[in-house]
């Protein structure tokens, strides 16, 4: 069925981040020889669209991962945790899109236009960074490298389908049901989401913050390869169904003007810089979907610092957020000769 | 018609914010003997409701105040800039809800739980500030007398009611086009709102600030009364109808815990802190809308400096931000004997 050499499998391919994956895989021309849809055995023997015709699912087990080069896992946390030692037992790299392994000091966590020198480390697993996370870190790393940045901080506004496909169903229906005269009813989300933002992303931790939050925080860290960065977030849910946009402030240790950053982002890979306030050009979550890159506009200077810039950091969650990147990771570890598991 | 002795107009009373002036009005038993209902040619003739009965619009004209006491106008910047002169050269206190007046020095800008004694020295025009504005104010106040806050950085998540009733249609209207699959008309706004997010309201101005933007920084320390903090801010419009949201992050001189904020604020006039995560409590535009109260959640404690804290600010536009906060600056000026124009 492919052009190339590798046998990959997709494991979490019924979910909206695995049928992504596919469609990139696709879209890309990735050099498969093979793909293998994989997933619980609640959807084994259904079926995925690929390539123009249909792959049919099957139940992911220990040994489903024999003779497969790459894994890219979009199935949750628990899952990964349980399957992915199998497949790198297998002698498959793991690509792993859960929160997982993100934060395991043997676990490389990449974006590729930012730190794709740490796939060389990798022992197995190379894990993908949380989708609001990923799209932050492309923005800044080229004005790190510019000023060195040495504060951010963040607000966003997530759309629905960072949840799943049922959270997309969830607001669709509440929206039906408020347009109806009917109570909406919440199941995916603590409360309604439909014309509502709701201030909590994950579960609550340490200092009241989110796991979300936490998860930008020690991600961006970890991808930048500098913990004297000092991040700090809120993380909030927006009735959007694609797309997660982002209000970031920084603080710069070099000055860096608004002009500075424009030129040096238009520069960088994976970025498009939409930024023309006179012509109301700006990213925006519907024109963000379904597209690539990164977008980054309302890049202004905050004069409340020395060194203070405003970014407005929009992406496509599904696609840069989570199954491009896992799929880019995929073409650096073949470009670089990583698709092996060390002895 | 009343229970008192003013006589009080609400100058472009078919307006969403007119419109719920006068239920203020009511629902506050304010002390009115007679209620005027103005607006422009076009709707004079129509009726509005008001405490039970309707009142019938009259066309505003130079000649409207004779005799009124109090004028409420939310009829838009030009319309004030016209009439208010004439109203207070009727001996009219003109509550003036546009941007009009805000910045004039000569003109205070009010909201009663945080600058009060501003009321005293009018000279006919007291303007109601931004409704972004007025909620951040009130959670500030009590933290800045306890602390000093030296910087602000508001990220905003604004309902399309603040706009008025037209974008209210047009939410509406496009998500009943996108549900039955045709293209979304934007005419409110310069593009689609239905899951969506606008980094843009109102227009653009000096370092790509957006003048509601301009707006929460000059207007929060002309409230303040203290040019000393440095404020900046991203203001974004969300589908959402009723209830705007704030993430704001604050830098203070002095140290305060979040449990020292919650206590602070939990004695402050016209707050409810609504803060507890682990039982999933915190603000949200759909609890708010329809309160009187600014709502504060997600206090948390900012170690990315020395004594930051984050707070997530939700209240309803359309009465503490407008309404509301311009009934209770009458009230005020009733209880404070300012119910007349200086000669």
């Amino acid at each position: 069925m492919g052009r190339g050499e590798w046998v990959v499998a997709v494991a979490g391919a019924t979910g909206a981040v695995g049928r992504e994956m596919l469609k990139t895989l696709e879209q890309r021309e990735f050099p498969a020889k093979t793909v293998k849809a994989l997933a619980s055995s609640r959807s084994a023997g259904t079926t995925v669209p690929y390539a123009g015709g249909e792959l049919t699912v099957e139940e992911m087990t220990e040994k489903s991962f024999e003779g497969v080069d790459i894994a890219l896992f979009s199935a949750g946390g628990s899952t990964s945790k349980k399957f992915a030692p199998f497949a790198v037992k297998s002698g498959c790299v793991v690509i792993d899109n859960s929160s997982a392994w993100r934060m395991d000091p043997e676990v490389p966590l990449v974006v590729p236009e930012v730190n794709p020198d740490d796939v060389d480390w990798h022992k197995g697993i190379i894990a993908n960074p949380n989708c609001s996370t990923i799209q932050m870190v492309v923005a800044l790393k080229p004005l790190h490298n510019a000023a060195k940045i040495k504060r951010v901080i963040v607000s966003t506004y997530q759309a629905v389908s960072g949840t799943g496909q049922k959270a997309i169903t969830e607001l669709e229906t509440q929206v039906r049901q408020l347009f109806n005269m009917k109570d909406p009813e919440a199941k995916v989300y603590p409360y309604q989401i439909a014309f509502n933002c709701l201030p909590q992303i994950d579960v609550f931790s340490d200092g009241d913050y989110t796991f979300e939050e936490i998860k930008m925080i020690k991600e961006t860290n970890k991808i930048m390869g500098d913990d004297s960065i000092r991040v700090t977030a809120t993380t909030v849910r927006v009735p959007v169904f694609y797309g997660h946009s982002e209000a970031v402030n920084i603080e710069t240790e070099k000055k860096l003007t608004a002009k500075d950053a424009r030129a040096i982002l238009s520069q960088a890979p994976g970025i498009t810089v939409y930024d023309n306030p006179s012509e109301k050009i700006y990213p925006m979550p519907i024109h963000a979907a379904g597209e690539d890159d990164v977008f980054v506009g309302r890049i202004r200077e905050d004069n409340t610092v020395d060194n203070g810039l405003h970014l407005w950091i929009v992406a496509d969650n599904i696609r840069k957020g989570a199954a491009l990147n896992a799929v880019q990771i995929a073409e650096l570890i073949i470009a670089r000769d990583k698709v092996r598991v060390p002895a």
